[in-house]
C-alpha cells in the first residue's frame, strides 16, 4: 500500500477545496463583551435546484488501521460542512473539484483542535475519517431533490494514510 | 433577586422555542456501515428579505455567578443554531416568539452532554451563557439586509438563574 502524507489543516491549504471554519483575528465583540462572533467562517452553497440547508448528526466510528482508501465521493449541488461536536481531529482526503481524480491529485490533511471544514460544492472527498475513538461530528449540507452523490471506488489504487 | 429554576433540556419542553439538535432513535447509515447520519434535525429558516445561511463561531466567556438576567433578544428574520465544539453544557432563557415576553413569561434550560439548539425565527432569548469555562459554540444563522435584532432590557426584573 502506498501512503499519502498528512499535513496538519490550515486555510491556506485548504483553500482550492473549500474553508476551513475556525476563529480568526478579526471579531465582532457582542454579548456585553462575554462574546466573541467570528462572523461568516464558510460558504454555505446549498440553493442548487431549491435546495436547503440541513443540520445533521454524523456519529461516526473510526476506521481500521491501517487506513486504506477505498471510495471518493462529491456533491455536486452542495457544500458541506463538519465540525466535531467534542473538539477532536479527523482527517480528511480531497480532490478538487471537476473531473473525477487520479491517485495523483490527492491531498490529506488532519484537523488542529478548534477546526472544522466546509467541503466546496463539488470538491471530492473521502467519507469522514475520525481518529481514535468513536465522534458526533455535526455537518451543514444540502437537503432537496436531485442528484446530490457521485462516488468512484479507488480500493484498486492501494492508497493508504500515514499517520 | 429572584431565582429561576434550571431544567435539563428535552425536545418535548423546548418544542415551543425551536429544535434540540441531539441524535435520535432513527438514522441512516453511511459510509460502509462507519457513521450513522441523524438527518435534518434543526429548521435552519433563514431565507425571510433575501437572507442565506451563515456559520459562525462564538467565543464565549462564563458571567459572573450569581448570572443576573439582563437582556432579551430575538432575530425576527431568521433561526439561529448553537452547538459547543467541545462538549460542553450551557444555559438557556427563552420566551415564545410573539409580543415581548413578561417575567413570567421565561423558561430556563441547560443543556445534556451531545445537545445543541436551534431558536426558531423570532423566539426571544438571553444572550449565550456558556458555564464554567470559555467555549467555543458553533452558531448557524441568517445574514443578509434587514432588520434582524430586537432587544428588551431586563435588569430591573431582578431574575437570575437558580443553577
Amino acid at each position: 500500500m502506498k501512503l499519502l502524507r498528512v499535513r496538519p489543516l490550515t486555510k491556506e491549504a485548504f483553500a482550492p477545496f473549500g474553508d476551513v471554519i475556525e476563529t480568526k483575528s478579526e471579531f465582532l465583540t457582542i454579548n456585553e463583551g462575554k462574546a466573541q462572533r467570528h462572523h461568516d467562517l464558510a460558504k454555505v452553497d446549498v440553493e442548487s435546484e431549491g435546495g436547503r440547508t440541513l443540520i445533521n448528526i454524523f456519529r461516526a466510528t473510526p476506521w481500521d488501521r491501517p487506513i486504506g482508501l477505498r471510495v471518493m465521493e462529491r456533491h455536486p449541488l452542495g457544500s458541506q460542512a463538519f465540525i466535531s461536536m467534542n473538539g477532536r481531529p479527523f482527517l480528511l482526503v480531497v480532490a478538487k473539484a471537476g473531473i473525477p481524480p487520479g491517485p495523483q491529485d490527492l491531498q490529506a490533511f488532519v484537523t488542529q483542535p478548534g477546526q472544522g471544514i466546509n467541503y466546496a460544492k463539488g470538491t471530492w472527498h473521502h467519507p469522514l475519517l475520525v481518529l481514535d475513538q468513536p465522534d458526533d461530528v455535526l455537518v451543514v449540507d444540502r437537503g432537496g431533490s436531485g442528484h446530490n452523490l457521485d462516488e468512484i471506488d479507488i480500493i484498486g489504487w492501494n492508497l493508504g494514510l500515514e499517520y
